[in-house]
């Protein structure tokens, strides 16, 4: 993509990339809560887009999943709408990658069913991601079955498209573990049907932290860069962004460690020789917060501008279309494995 | 049914049947374990033969229930055709009532998985049904999640039907209670799409003992007499009734309380007047086991033999016919819940 850095070509990217083959199918998706940031492009967007090139891939819009934390209100629907939009303006393309809607694909919650008999309710307990957000949701015994749960209807949208391999943050590696002892215990009780999985841990993975120097841009802390986020309100984010608090006048030396704008301009400035010829400057003192975050908005105004622009080209009745288009081959797929994984079961099928 | 003995018409009885009105829905089930036996007969069937002609009625073969706690077998497909040729062969009819396969209905899958948010694990651990079942299969910490999880499952099959009653003996209520509560829940954060359902207990329903005298006539325990018996089983089976163990010789007075083959006369002779007498005869002695067995066998004879006819009048061909027709008439039925269901949580209908 224009305008954003590419990782420099290093021994270990190589032998990520390296590991993923025309047979591979990759499965990823996103809940829809809201409209998608900057730290998702950083987090993920950009390995779907290295990926779309190089296998077979699908991306869920995870309407169902978004309920085990979510009331359903009105916002659940305008974001998948939002979210498939800035799929498209990123650049994945739909005749390349399917994109379908979870909820269209009634397959998964079938498989989801059948999933939760091969796993104990202690195991699901001690998954280290849900054991983290029971913990920051305060939830304790008041767990929704449908939260502690909601590991289990990962495997089956992993599954469901025999999807070898998943890109994750090395957080998200519990999923990948559960996945791969369901598939185990399903082959171990009723034969084939299921295959393992793999994670593909992309190189130099990272987040982006949020504007106010947060460990997590997130919608719901209200510290995010939108990938759909108008130019004045990109300004003004920019503008209120965390660099370091002890840089008061411009002559003093600052500091670039945890410094917000710096983490930005290394994440999406294409010349990076520039950036560290702003370190240097920054550190010895004389240069200035302002000047330092106009070129970050240029820089961001570069690579969000395209963006913009191809968001632009697609109204709400293309969208419909695509997720139609991508569920019903969605479905297709998933009914492919529940059939095998139903004859393995040695259920009726009328 | 001839042959059976009717319950006397009682006030209570009266009451109870009164409460049904064309208007209402009824769903029950049964897991495809086996073949039914006698006590699934006193216990349910005679029930849903009186409630065909007086209100809908659904019938579902729960195969994916069956799962919950059973692995998977070749024994699962057949125990599916041999309950639905249970069905016909005591007389309830396809054309008055719907029988379908669980898992022929994805909608139910659906509507378990939106319920789960609806309940919290804790609630799930206190229902006394599952809670009697885990001590019982000895499970504590490695209970299933999907054994767990199935009140709520049982949730979806009620409501998918929008079904009103539920014909159940008073250790389920558990059942209904949960229904409702996920319903009320529902309601609370959603709106409109379900309807409460009310238990309806059939007035003197009891449970018929095995022959070995235990609570409970149960395939597992190898203590029951199917409605498939044949002629030289059930004769067999009568013979090693358990009666009253301290009636040595023909002429000891004998106790009729706890005598399995007295509790089958009075469920199953068409004449009480003919049990009165016959247990009058056991009290004060001189009536003999052999003697009182080989009664009862013509009793139980009089039963079965039409419930045979009646079966050998259908094949395979035939069961997989009906179980095709009522699961198209269940997927509609169900998916008309599940669109409002969507509905009303926002969800996006491509």
């Amino acid at each position: 993509m224009k305008g954003v850095k590419e990782d420099s070509a290093s021994n270990e990217k190589e032998s990520v990339w390296r590991a993923v083959t025309k047979d591979d199918v990759s499965l990823t998706g996103d809940r829809p809560t809201g409209c998608l940031h900057l730290g998702h492009y950083v987090g993920s967007l950009r390995t779907r887009l290295y990926l779309q090139d190089r296998c077979e891939q699908w991306i869920m819009v995870a309407d169902q999943q978004a309920l085990t934390d979510h009331l359903g209100t009105s916002q659940l629907s305008d974001s998948v709408i939002e979210v498939v939009l800035d799929y498209l303006s990123v650049g994945l393309d739909p005749t390349k990658t399917t994109i379908f809607l979870q909820s269209a694909v009634p397959q998964i919650a079938e498989l989801s069913l059948y999933y939760l008999n091969l796993v104990s309710v202690n195991r699901l307990r001690h998954n280290p991601t849900v054991k983290q957000e029971i913990r920051q949701k305060n939830w304790s015994e008041s767990i929704p079955a449908g939260f502690l749960t909601y590991p289990v209807s990962q495997a089956a949208d992993i599954t469901a498209f025999q999807s070898t391999l998943v890109p994750v943050g090395r957080d998200q590696l519990p999923m990948i573990e559960q996945t791969n002892e369901i598939v185990e215990a399903f082959q171990a009780r009723y034969g084939d049907g299921l295959r393992r999985v793999r994670a593909l841990i992309p190189p130099h993975h990272g987040r982006l932290p949020g504007i106010d120097g947060g460990q997590k841009m997130s919608k719901s802390l209200g510290n995010g860069i939108a990938l759909s986020e108008p130019p004045d309100a990109l300004r003004s984010k920019v503008m209120q962004m965390y660099t370091d608090p002890n840089h008061i006048r411009v002559d003093d030396p600052g500091q670039v460690e945890g410094n917000v704008v710096f983490t930005y301009l290394d994440a999406f400035a294409s010349d990076s020789e520039e950036v560290k010829s702003l370190k240097e400057h920054y550190q010895r003192g004389g240069l200035g917060d302002v000047t330092l975050k106009k070129r970050l908005v240029e820089v961001l105004e570069g690579f969000l501008s395209p963006i913009r622009d191809r968001r632009a080209q697609w109204d709400e009745g293309h969208i419909y279309d695509i997720l139609r288009q991508g569920s019903k081959k969605a479905r297709e797929a998933a009914q492919s494995t529940l059939d095998q994984v139903k004859k393995s079961m040695h259920m009726v099928v009328l």
